[in-house]
């Protein structure tokens, strides 16, 4: 089913792109709001809350840039077994906002406990448990150093609860992943289930990105939900798993932001066995599950990359060991020559043979072979007998570009994603503040 | 004194850019020559020799990329303690040729071998000794994976020997320097001199590279001549000191060659008193002229960088150590998204912070401070009390930029030579080989 998204979001929503997008399932024992609290200044939805009332069993990964958001540094203090909220704000990193910065994190959280728990007190179904504060989890996303804007969230606290709702059907994922955006130009979403005995499990995830990096509005944000009953734990060992060939394995320009984050969290609704933890027939079958409904939304942060026009693999096969594989690979994959070669479809494969050096790792290029697509570029240290400028640059004109290294001297293999490397890409990130 | 090139060179050279030079002067003991091979199909210069008659001392330094030209291979061939003669080709970089590249060079080491020695048979002063291939090094930059085009250059022997000159003036330096060009839209030429007792050395340098990489066009070269006796052991140990914060503190676009190459030769004309290896005064005079003008060609090829519009200076202070400091100001010089603010001429410190910490360095936020130019920006890890973006946009407009970062950990600095990221880097690199 195709849907126009400008048909449920607000009209200022940037949207350049408009495509298909699969349709994510409703979690239970999770409620969702977004609106605008008019961090844009035109009244986008850029602040989304979603609330688990009964609480959820959750794990993070957080960037490695080695300064993170006052936000990341909140979530590090926050209970680790359960969590009750988590609030996503846009526009602003919450990054070198000192002390301004985190305070704001302690008011808003304050404040959304209290709300939080007077709307439950005012429900039929009151809970007694008071919402502490450190089950609430915070992500931020758009310019560093600005002054967190506190008093707008504040104001907006009201509104965000009253707006929640338990039926999120494919629409309410849409406006939600919309909600996040910076500099996207189209929402990412992606849906997995599998059956265990008569219950089915559902995994809804979103996500946001486009320059692969942060200090301004290109933090990369995924937040994925299931119902499955999974205990934090479990799911950090599986998240752990499923980022390394997704989120791992994806590159726009080599920047690395400081608000990164990556979140999974379990409604507990469905009771399933999984008692022998990470070796349980279950767990397996939902790591399967996450890890293709990561590597989803990693390829659609890539093809929505900052002015990207092709989508570009790099198979790195029979490398001496998966971390020498993984060198290589991104030696190629953030080399803006290659990239630049990529957007002219020009197949100047000398370029790759400079990124492969370039990563440092032995290479014995007799051994060698590339090729783009099915087509032999080079083998035996020297250009293919077979080939061919006329074919190779018919290939080079195709939106999906693969880039396929045979090392040859060992068994180990890594396929990492990226995209060209284009005008736009400076146009967008030349004067980006204003 | 201002020289209009287009008076000394070919029309078809490349030169969109003209300026003022330096006045390189004579070295004793050298000739040099260059002509069209018409390597290019459009009669450029393309093709030069430095011949050392009665033999040179030499240190070189190659890229480490680990697939490398078999030029180079060559070279790790030829004979370590003097060598007679340097040829330099441009268009094809000799990479990926195979056995078709290396057996190229053998045969046209043969036939310069031959030639120089019946032109020596012919002078008055005729030597006795015969040149050796192992006395002969090479240097190519241009297209990885194309055939080597032995016989253009093998045809053109007799020319280029024929036309060697004594006399080398400030006029064939810049014709010199403009025949080892590629990408570059101006020659790269420094002088240095200095005196020992009642003696003057000189060293003359020359240098190609645009972009800092290679497999296309941009291989970075650069050859460096005194007249000085020094050995080629003490030659090396300088050269490399000379390198670190040289040749090896610039970047453009993080990619490297398998062509890079940096040689320096003396034709030991001027007898000095180096007893004392490098504790010599001589020789400490010596590296510091040599590192002064390393430094002088090594920010012209930023200058010149593809591209570029802007110089960039990044300084890192007072870092825990020398390592962490380089570290840093590359992390900062290499990021596309901090480049492309630098040409859109906004201020963007989030971006300075990004790469800051991308570096994977520890750092202490509150401890950092971060100025442009003399302008304050961040501190105490927040935005500077006396943060006007005002001044800073006038700033930002300026063509040669200082980002100036303070760690404030330890006692370390290091400075970094970069250029910005502009849409001329992606039109020159799009599209290169046709």
């Amino acid at each position: 089913m195709t849907i126009n998204l400008k048909n449920f979001l607000n009209e200022k929503t940037k949207l350049s792109k408009m495509g298909d997008f699969q349709d994510l399932k409703q979690i239970d024992g999770m409620e969702i709001s977004s609106i605008s609290a008019d961090l844009y200044d035109n009244g986008r939805d850029d602040l989304t809350l979603f609330y688990f009332r009964e609480g959820a069993s959750y794990a993070t990964a957080y960037t490695n840039n080695s300064i993170t958001s006052e936000s990341i540094e909140w979530n590090q203090g926050s209970n680790k077994k359960s969590i009750k909220a988590l609030m996503v704000n846009t526009k602003n990193a919450n990054t070198f906002t000192g002390e301004q910065g985190f305070e704001s994190l302690d008011l808003i959280a304050k404040k959304l406990s209290k709300t939080l728990t007077l709307k439950e007190s005012k429900s039929e179904k009151g809970i007694n448990e008071t919402i502490k504060i450190k089950e609430i989890l915070f992500a931020s996303t758009g310019v560093i150093g600005e002054k967190f804007p506190l008093e707008k969230i504040e104001n907006n606290i009201d509104e965000l609860v009253d707006k929640l709702k338990k039926d999120h059907n494919k629409l309410v994922w849409l406006k939600t992943a919309s909600a996040i955006m910076t500099t996207d130009t189209k929402p990412k979403l992606a849906y997995e289930e599998f059956s265990s005995g008569s219950k089915t499990i559902k995994i809804s995830g979103i996500a946001k990105g486009s320059g692969m990096i942060a200090p301004n509005l290109a933090t990369m944000l995924s937040f994925i939900f299931t119902d499955a009953d999974i205990p934090s734990n479990i799911l950090k060992s599986t998240l752990k798993k499923a980022l390394a060939n997704s989120f791992n394995a994806i590159t726009v320009d080599n920047d690395q932001s400081t608000n990164d984050m990556v979140a999974i969290f379990s409604t507990k609704k469905v009771k399933v066995n999984q008692n022998r933890g990470s070796e349980d027939p279950l767990i397996k079958k939902f790591e399967i599950a996450l890890k293709n409904l990561c590597l989803n939304l990693a390829k659609q942060i890539v093809v929505d990359g900052e002015g990207a026009k092709k989508f570009v693999t790099v198979k790195i096969l029979n490398a001496k060991s998966q971390t020498s594989a993984k060198k290589i690979a991104f030696s190629i994959a953030n080399s803006p020559l290659i990239k630049t070669a990529i957007a002219g479809a020009d197949p100047n494969w000398g370029r790759i043979i400079m990124g492969i050096g370039k990563s440092g790792e032995k290479i014995d290029k007799d051994k060698l072979t590339i090729k783009l697509g099915e087509l032999p570029v080079a083998e035996g240290g020297k250009i293919s007998e077979a080939y061919d400028e006329t074919k190779l640059k018919e290939y080079m004109k195709w939106d999906s570009i693969l880039i396929e290294v045979n090392i040859n001297q060992g068994n180990d293999m890594f396929e990492c994603y990226t995209c060209d490397f284009t005008h736009d890409y400076i146009d967008i990130n030349a004067d980006y503040r204003n």
